[in-house]
């Protein structure tokens, strides 16, 4: 018998009986196009290519300000006074150390996971060890969510040099967060060039609206269980190869199918050929060039005519060419294929186009690029999570029911 | 300044510049109403108050079935065939020891954390051991989601014993899913009386269309993340007191506040005076009896008419109380309840109420009611994860920017 779908639309809602709630028999599949909620965090202007956190356009945040100084605004929603920001400041790199046992847990681990992994369940397994983590009070969840922003390198850190059998380097409690987390990964201080330079990729990544992965950690926390679980499905999330990992692949094409700059047309042109896609390219929201490719371009560029100019010696640790091998190579590779994409195509760079470059030549492992993005938006996740819980509804959609119903159970021995 | 609504409408289109998506600038706030995509797995049907899977009405799998074949069932979408359903078994038997390292795992945390926490951390770390960890495949998929059936119960009944000072129990091979998870929790092999009730609460909880838990992992797996990132969204979502944990609470109120069926009604009419919501009634769906408390009355009645003709003797280890006044004190508050609350304000039990009672009297602790929700709804989990990466669609829904624009970023020794 097959089910009355007439009456599933006038009889399933999804609401108590004595609302009135109307039903809407559309199928939105992916949700494209409907808006769960209003926001006051991040402004997406797709035509103009510009993104604003809390109202302040990205150049300026990555001109003027620092990571720790987009986390408190995404997080506050408004810039903090001197005193607010040193104690924040000061807490941030408090938080940074990880208990024993997490670390031992890492360990553990075998050797040949993803460290998306890896970090899903140490995040996990830190709620268990969270003094707060039966406090669900507004001020609890941002402790809690600082706390998380603040360990996240840490973790990271560990977990690369743990799978690359390097010595751990323990937090420093005398860096910005953006140089602490490259030297407790690198094992190297980076200087003011370099510390800028990745000071803006992470405010690059800190927030982008309701990507996939900060709407799981919406829908997590509309139940109301707590950050650690709304962060936790956010990593489950970016796991997936439609949403995080990007620059990783195309620092991968860069370094094992391209290779050099003369390739780089030929080897375009027969993806257009086999109408493959190229990740760089392309964006659900941007119709030109996506701000943050735009920024880290320009960084990248002054580090092309520093590297020209002979001002970069011997910057990047453990690589195997010089810098300026190193700076030419991929950001000549990057121009030329960025060039021949638009003229061909009409689509225009994303961020992970230029990050991918400028984390490598930073001397960044590729392994580290997507951990990095989740290290970054983990600002994001903890300001979405909190204005969720804000003003929560729980978030639960409706699937359509359309197989048929009272169908016959034959017992087993009868079946076939 | 303030961002342009209207402007945002037409430009901030979640689609592919090529596409002329519509925009719908209605909230839809938690989804309520919004269809996500079609289904084959589950039909609610709230009006007559009948429950399907894949449909088969749920008091027929009750009666007819097992847990192992409703997973079969909801998996693979269609009833097994002999050999289909031996093949099915000896894998789940098969894949219910977990690894050393997890063991070592769940012994390392704190003893005063949630079972939730535990399962979440455990889940996501089991990810590392499973040899299809890299697999994208439908068939993978299965094989993954399967381990994941098989295993829940064995980390749920360990973290139980860890966390109570118990010997672990070892999984029998010789015992049903409920017989071995009931087995490994409370030591003792249960009698025939206690497998099918404790199947039945497993088959009762095993799937129920897109609740929060579920529609986080369709999310989750919507980007192609791997199928435990998909369970671990859920579990962590099933953490919220909106969603899971009714159940705890039933029993909660039952023992601790209630105490004795003279107490229910002036219990009952002090929650109503207070606006308060009683636990265990009423659902968005449901406009009359849930199914699942019908079929778990029926049996818990069972139970009590066995128990008025002294059929059951000393049945429940562990428990202070003899199985007479167990039975007799939970059945009888609970029909008081049911019977005052219906009367007084046209709200219907829901399957929290009669599984707190048959669950406590079954001799399951209250803190692993809702892990055992968990391990009951892992079928349900995957089937609903391998419906969507049948036919995927990332979803992405959209949130709307109300805040300002081009805000002017003053330097901080000028802020104030």
């Amino acid at each position: 018998m097959k089910a009355d779908i007439r009456k599933i639309e006038e009889d399933y809602t999804d609401v108590a009986p004595e609302s009135s709630e109307l039903i809407h028999p559309k199928i939105y599949k992916g949700l494209v196009g409907v808006y769960v909620d209003e926001s006051l965090i991040t402004y997406i202007d797709g035509v103009n290519g510009k993104l604003y956190y809390r109202g302040y356009a990205l150049r300026d945040l990555c001109e003027k300000s620092t990571f720790e100084e987009v986390a408190y605004l995404l997080i506050h929603g408004t810039l903090p006074s001197n005193s607010e920001f040193i104690e924040f400041k000061d807490l941030l790199i408090k938080e940074r150390s990880i208990p024993d046992n997490i670390v031992t847990l890492l360990k553990s681990f075998p050797r040949n996971t993803t460290r998306i992994e890896l970090l899903r369940t140490a995040i996990s397994a830190l709620s268990l060890y969270d003094p707060d983590d039966y406090d669900y009070t507004e001020q609890a969840n941002i402790r809690k969510g600082l706390r998380i922003v603040a360990k996240m390198p840490t973790l990271l850190a560990f977990a690369h040099r743990i799978q690359t059998n390097l010595p751990l380097v323990e937090p420093s409690e005398d860096l910005s967060h953006s140089a602490n987390y490259y030297y407790m990964m690198t094992g190297n201080r980076p200087d003011k060039d370099f510390e800028e330079a990745f000071d803006d990729v992470l405010i690059c990544h800190a927030d982008h609206s309701i990507n996939p992965s900060t709407f799981s950690c919406r829908v997590t926390v509309s139940t109301l269980s707590d950050i650690y679980s709304g962060i936790t499905s956010a990593i489950g999330t970016l796991r997936g190869t439609l949403h995080g990992g990007a620059n990783e692949a195309v620092m991968k094409f860069m370094v094992n199918e391209i290779k050099k700059k003369e390739n780089v047309i030929p080897w375009a042109e027969k993806k257009f050929e086999n109408k493959e896609k190229i990740m760089g390219f392309g964006h659900r929201v941007y119709k030109t060039w996506d701000p943050r490719a735009e920024i880290l371009r320009d960084i990248f560029m002054g580090f092309f005519n520093k590297a020209q100019d002979g001002e970069l010696i011997d910057k990047i640790p453990n690589h195997e060419q010089d810098i300026h091998d190193e700076v030419d190579y991929i950001i000549e590779m990057t121009e030329i294929l960025t060039g021949y994409v638009i003229k061909a195509k009409g689509i225009y760079p994303n961020v992970d186009l230029y990050s991918a470059g400028l984390l490598h030549t930073l001397g960044i492992p590729t392994a580290s690029f997507t951990p990095l993005f989740a290290a970054s938006r983990s600002a994001g996740w903890v300001a979405h999570a909190i204005e969720q819980l804000k003003n929560n509804k729980l978030i639960r959609p409706r699937l359509r029911y359309i197989g048929e119903i009272e169908k016959n159970y034959v017992k087993i021995e009868e079946r076939y």
